[in-house]
């Protein structure tokens, strides 16, 4: 296993793992299905994860190695998807860069002291991602030596627009008007501030993938908030930084989430393009071409159907997609209300498809 | 002016009013510089009307007809907006239908008792408007008066998934999962309840126009986090029905927000149609073609940029969209916390706009 100072090594589809099916789909191998994994997989659907929950704090579920490595095998062992995602939150990344960070159960994130002025750069830095968060990478050592290579590891972080979003609004609302008006009323902080969210986030991925992570993803969860031509100002040249520093030695998804307009834009980053459910998969493929992998985009709300409906749905998601260069996953978030069989249901008919 | 028992006026261009500028966009006729108005110009940034909202809580505000007229002028007279729209709400049809709605200040809307299975059917009803809403064409009367034909007056009602979102889900949240999975599982009872919104809002919009409305507006606030597909079978049939019923007696404008994927689809029901920030006016214009009339769409938290800059950025929306069919507006409500003023610059720049 790599420590933090060996050099990063070159993916390669010459792994171990059992189950490869994720990393073929993002080499653009031929496959008779697609890989499945679910965005928040593992999390309050699962009664075993409520168990935890209920037992340690948020951050103290997010810093001990032993509890994030449990917590994440926990939808492999009990779902059978085709991928590990590393329990964490994207606002580690603030709280390493020094903001203050509460995380109330039922309630989403508090940041007390958020970014307003040019004043409040002076409680910031780009942090040593080895020192501010090797909680995170020591989780990924132990998570990946628990997964005796049975399924790839997804690492993951925020983009820059929306870590900038909760660090200058201090909360998540609808419309993230405080922090959009920051990034229009003083387009230079925003930039700073963007900028040193990207070189922590470099940092950071590398040493996921350095630490054992196969793949990342960014999630930029409030870019569809901006108009084309401000995510073209405020949230592009970010993620292609990221891109362009972290594919070289890691696959990495990227997830804008309402960004239709920008997915054209995305694949040719070199990305992986996850997508939502209000883009046809058909018009999407058109969008990003021919040679990117591209990931989605069930609607959690229809996993509360019958199971069999599910298979059905899913199905035709899988058709339109195409089993090629696909990654069947969920255009958001699975929600704490589903059954468990429900979101089993979703992985089945993936791995029981056939054209 | 018409009473309730009179036959509905043909719309027509030829009006009494001082400026006719919505009427005149609304009908394709050449003009030399498109009408202003703002989605929640009646409102929480008017320092007026903070005054009212401390005196009468939010029913008294919405039922008494003085009160309605008041805030409806506000912004007429302290803004210069090119038409008024009067202030209501979305949420007094549910009431109208047998729904309790309860409205606390700051926390927005609450139905304590949604409708969630068949039985909960037997709490609601398509009411006569002239009835249960009388209050509505009341103040619309009284309102037209106050005016003295100087703009034209603006009547809505929201659309039917959007009030169905509330209607089942009881509450305001980011994802509407319970109202959409009552979709997704119940879809009979959805459509059921569609029917008996649109069969209510029908009724509704026509008395708004036969007291006095020049105009009306349908607000689809949720359908973006439908699909296309799901867009198909739960929101347009019902915006079609209604345009269907309603442009013959009066100019209909459609704000389907976030569903850019349904642009060319609502057009094609003859209404005008409003696009928020995310869609490009270039793109919308492809889509919705030549004949259609196009509102929007500059994002409220560039109203907190410096007046000048608003000048900027409004006169280079009005180039892209174009002089000719086209209303500017915001693509979304404006936020409580934009100074008058520059709720102002935004509508001088548009008159100000010469090419």
């Amino acid at each position: 296993m790599l420590g933090h100072n060996m050099p990063y090594s070159v993916p390669t589809l010459e792994t171990n793992l059992e189950n490869n099916l994720l990393l073929q789909a993002l080499y653009g191998q031929e496959l008779s299905r697609p890989p499945v994994w679910m965005m928040r997989q593992a999390g309050r659907y699962l009664p075993e994860y409520m168990v935890l929950r209920r037992k340690y704090d948020f951050f103290t579920r997010c810093k001990t190695p032993e509890l994030v490595c449990e917590i994440t095998l926990q939808p492999v062992d009990i779902i059978g998807v085709d991928a590990a995602i590393l329990f964490s939150d994207i606002l580690v990344v603030p709280q390493a860069m020094g903001l203050e960070v509460l995380m109330e159960e039922n309630k989403g994130p508090l940041l007390p002291n958020p970014i307003q002025t040019a004043a409040d750069f002076s409680r910031i830095v780009v942090p040593d991602v080895h020192d501010r968060l090797h909680y995170v990478m020591d989780a990924i050592r132990v998570t990946k030596k628990a997964l005796h290579y049975s399924v790839p590891l997804i690492g993951f972080a925020g983009a820059p627009f929306t870590l900038l979003c909760y660090m200058v609004q201090g909360k998540g609302t609808k419309t993230f008007d405080a922090a959009k008006s920051f990034c229009f009323t003083q387009p230079l902080l925003a930039h700073q501030l963007l900028q040193m969210i990207t070189d922590t986030t470099i940092q950071y991925l590398l040493a996921q993938a350095a630490a054992g992570a196969d793949v990342v993803q960014l999630f930029d969860s409030w870019s569809g908030l901006l108009s084309p031509n401000d995510f073209e100002t405020f949230a592009l040249p970010y993620i292609q930084q990221i891109v362009q520093a972290v594919k070289p030695y890691c696959p990495i998804i990227v997830f804008a989430k309402g960004s239709w307009y920008a997915l054209e834009d995305i694949a040719k980053t070199g990305a992986a393009v996850a997508v939502d459910w209000c883009v046809q998969p058909t018009f999407a493929r058109q969008l990003v071409g021919a040679e990117t992998t591209l990931q989605g985009n069930f609607d959690p709300a229809k996993l509360l159907m019958h199971p069999k409906e599910i298979r059905t749905e899913v199905h035709k998601m899988i058709r339109e997609f195409g089993v090629q260069k696909y990654i069947a996953n969920l255009g958001h978030g699975i929600t704490p209300n589903v059954p468990v069989d429900n979101a089993r249901a979703f992985v089945d008919a993936v791995k029981e498809f056939s054209e």
